[in-house]
């Protein structure tokens, strides 16, 4: 089909671009992180705070890959670090030619370089952008069926966030079953438990990306 | 550039198989929905709550888009409805011509079509299905911030479902925002504000889509 012909073709070029990606953060000692989720997960809050904690102890820095708004930008840019908003213009994801690109602007003078994909729980998944590690979010309002309906996600996680462990009294979600079915997508998947934005499990978060940077 | 031509050549397809869906739908008398929102917002609890709740007054049909998994289906074929699954194999969102394939499945001898796409804010957007009304479900975890961070999405809705809101009191979020900001990028969208799993709102909603499909 002409239609997979093209796919495959723009998957090739972007795995290319994606080397480059690797090629150059290599070079400058950089060690950077693809931070995916659904919208509203709370993947800028995890940015907020990640950098907040880390900040006096790492050169950090930040590209935000967002449909329409300089929103999640705007929030990060306060904390001091040096920022760059990548615009998809109506693009579902961040490939690796938007990175390369925005690698040309953004300080690579920093020991982590954190990259904010757009909200979107498929597609993000199918384009390397060259980052070492995939961080994935599923935030406990999004339901605990999510693992085995989104695999190609989940799949490619490294590290699974999951967020708003504060509202589970609330709500009928098993962490055993999410436990369970990333068990079965992806065994070598690290899950964290989090709340962001009241703080709990964030440590175990901060620790484990530290060993990360310095490995 | 080549990808884009290809891109439109993709969408002049897509827009020919929704033409014919519309036709037969016009001409079985169908009224059909297209549901839309991110992963866990609550697409197939609201369907669920529906079904139930006018399937003795109307005759209801159910198409379900999915990457990889019938849980959705098996779920809403308890209520005793005819169900049609669509797997998409990882693609990220519905097309007119998976649709038009699943109406030779579905029973057509119904009122109401309800067409649950795949969890995404942006992709499904771009795909005309043939549907008659586009429904968006915008849930309150996912924070009041999403209608201008996902324009495209937003401004095809006929109708946006705030679900989740009994848990407004536990979260910060400004439902006055969301109107503001709905009212920005489509100011013929109707709001309705529910709860899918306590209730609340329910009813509006249901006396809102029998309005839609009595017309």
């Amino acid at each position: 089909m002409k239609r997979v012909a093209v796919e495959k073709k723009i998957l090739e070029r972007n795995d290319e671009s994606a080397n480059r990606i690797r090629k150059i953060l290599k070079d400058k000692g950089v060690f950077a992180i693809n931070i995916m989720s659904s919208p509203g997960a709370g993947k800028t809050t995890v940015v907020e705070r990640t950098i907040d904690s880390l900040k006096n102890k790492y050169r950090i820095s930040y590209i935000d890959g967002d449909l329409d708004t300089d929103r999640d930008a705007s929030r990060i840019r306060e904390l001091g670090v040096d920022v760059v908003q990548i615009n998809t213009s109506g693009a579902c994801h961040l490939d690796a030619d938007m990175v390369l690109k925005a690698l040309e602007k953004v300080s690579l003078d920093c020991d982590l370089l954190i990259i904010e994909n757009v909200g979107n729980l498929v597609c993000p998944a199918t384009f390397d952008i060259g980052a070492h590690k995939n961080i994935v979010i599923l935030s406990v309002p999004e339901g605990d069926d999510k693992v085995k309906k989104y695999p190609v996600m989940f799949n490619i996680a490294d590290v699974v966030l999951l967020n708003k462990v504060d509202l589970l009294k609330f709500l009928n979600f098993d962490v055993g079953k999410v436990k369970k079915e990333l068990k079965d997508v992806n065994p070598k998947a690290e899950l964290i438990q989090i709340s962001a934005t009241k703080g709990y499990g964030m440590r175990m978060w901060y620790s484990f990306l530290e060993r990360l940077i310095l490995l």
